[in-house]
């Protein structure tokens, strides 16, 4: 099985709070399905799915009716049937292993005339069958209409992120505190230390492949951990996080280990000025690309422009990667609430790299609200 | 980021054994689309591209040129620029965030005429925006080539299986050893020692999230871990797998704690003579469909078809799920070097349920080779 990710909170949502917030996430898309002129829309990307319902299985969709509850059906196959009744109770249930070409057929059969799709989500050829399933119902393209809504995250998202980023700091602690992060180690041992952490911490697990990279390894900025030993005098960048109730976490620190040289505490100071215009411009409004382009002068300015290879960060929640980018070629503006890694980094080729990365919280009339709380001065390990 | 796997074989490629083998696998693709008329297939499923190339990054694309690999061309971002010099040597590599735009417009500008893209892989909105990139080419829809080839493995990717399962073996049989499976212990706890037991045997991690199911929890097919406690009496239910370079391995064993009852026996014998079934109907020219009937019909004669929640089994490999599917519904026929699992089960609810599962290769003019060594005998730990 692919890897369904656990949400605890699901789990006592029967009618009480849970079941409140899924039916409170819904009636949102209802709102927001208005402009579309849509009798339905047909739910298939899975994260969406689980966002609107709580269900936490491999295979499932939904149809939410325009006009409410009553019409809005949900499908999954035969090996969910007692886990969907827990999770979701309160949506009449389908059972098929193709179960968006059956709650197509069944709004086609039922009365919708425009049927919404996540043209985004779904395949051009899922898309034919699915025009074949759905009858008389027309299909409609309605992109991204969930995921603008998960962008903005509600109070027991924020609380999921913050314990998910507790965990990772903790675990960090840990492992820092443990020497940890000694000469002598390898990328691999680390990484499985600082997984196992956070386990400890109460993660489900890591929240993505834990990026361990040491010395010029440093300067890839996807490094996976190697057998590659750790060495007095290296940059050590550790990227990572944990998942807690669905939620990830993400952040980037780099050490030294030993007395730093020179080069190390200039690149590592730009990067620091960097992170900190990033984070100086997340306020409701700014547009995410004025975000990037506030830390990418920093480097710009110290002639390092070029070695600064990515977007400045991105949204986090129940996926590792989502709505907003922050990148110079992104569209749209910030919202309080949502949560956003700020994470640039400068990579010498052969020599080493530095990334500084926090997780934090858009906030109405405030600094944005810290989760990742490890310090970020240099620190020479 | 997401979780991107560590071909570890792919990094001594350059020019050598892994080089010729991935060149060897675009030239099966380039007869594969001969049929198709295409004069190039862009190929955006990040699966194929590393089967095809050995990249193991989080975001790339290829255009593979009916003509040869003179007009085929590479396409990553900045993050990857490193690991792609080392991991796809061979191949024009170009550099961009939106690689699969980038290829259509390297196309459409380069002559190709009719551009084959993967349609079962490639969204509507995606779709859309290739045919804008692709200027003059026109788009035709080529789904499924690579997934065929993927389907039989050669002997490199039998190999990795191979030891993929041995991990899997060896971390259950140490787990039993080690009085693992005692009562007392809760199902997470048993999850994160088999996951541990199978990174001490080489694997870099689970190849899915550990199913570890006790009690009446077992009638759950793909119940997740909780804090559950094995006790005695329960039916354990564990269907776990290992990542080695890439490579997924998956198997199920069902064990009594303690004195199996009459019902926990007779649910057990009848699970392993269907799974002996179906292991039996595998054979090249089979249709999947009857290997899934061979074992089914088993299960219904003794009046518990409808318990018998799911597909027989699937293809297992560089995913934990791929082609080709064994399943009533499925079509096709099988081939020498498939590599599928084979795992009935039989789920009472609210009592507990049994399912065994081996990953095999299909031979021949031989019985099926057994990859999962545990014994499928009743053990009661």
């Amino acid at each position: 099985m692919r890897r369904p990710r656990r949400r605890e909170g699901a789990r006592d949502g029967a009618g009480t709070y849970g079941g409140e917030m899924f039916a409170s996430r819904r009636a949102a898309l209802r709102r927001a399905m208005e402009p579309e002129g849509v009798d339905a829309l047909l739910v298939t990307d899975l994260v969406n799915v689980r966002y609107l319902t709580g269900f936490t299985g491999s295979n499932a969709a939904l149809l939410v009716h325009a006009e409410g509850e009553a019409g809005s059906r949900f499908c999954t196959d035969g090996r969910y049937r007692e886990q969907s009744a827990v999770e979701v109770p309160d949506l009449a249930r389908l059972e098929d292993r193709a179960c968006a070409l059956r709650l197509a057929a069944d709004a086609g059969g039922g009365g919708v005339d425009r049927l919404g799709f996540e043209s985004d989500a779904v395949t051009v050829d899922a898309h034919s069958a699915l025009v074949d399933a759905a009858g008389p119902a027309r299909l409609h393209r309605a992109p991204g209409l969930v995921q603008r809504l998960r962008a903005v995250k509600d109070d027991s998202e924020i609380a999921a992120l913050r314990a998910a980023c507790a965990a990772a700091d903790a675990a960090l602690a840990d492992l820092v505190a443990a020497g940890g992060l000694a000469p002598g180690r390898t990328e691999v041992e680390v990484a499985l230390d600082l997984e196992n952490r956070m386990r400890g911490h109460g993660a489900q697990g890591p929240s993505f492949d834990t990026i361990v990279a040491t010395g010029a390894n440093s300067a890839v900025p996807h490094h996976r951990p190697t057998a590659a030993v750790l060495a007095a005098g290296d940059l050590l960048k550790l990227d990572f996080g944990a998942l807690v109730e669905g939620y990830h976490s993400d952040m980037t620190r780099t050490f030294v280990l030993g007395r730093a040289a020179d080069w190390q505490r200039e690149l590592y100071a730009l990067v620091a000025r960097a992170q900190a215009a990033g984070t100086a411009a997340l306020a409701p409004g700014a547009a995410v690309s004025a975000v990037d382009e506030a830390a990418r002068s920093v480097v710009r300015d110290a002639g390092r422009g070029e070695q600064f290879l990515h977007g400045l960060g991105h949204g986090v929640g129940l996926q590792i990667h989502e709505a907003p980018a922050l990148a110079a070629s992104g569209a749209g503006t910030l919202a309080a609430g949502m949560t956003v890694t700020v994470e640039p980094g400068v990579y010498l080729a052969g020599r080493g790299g530095v990334r500084i990365e926090d997780t934090l919280v858009v906030a109405d009339g405030a600094a944005a609200d810290l989760l990742t709380l490890t310090t970020k001065e240099l620190v020479e390990v």
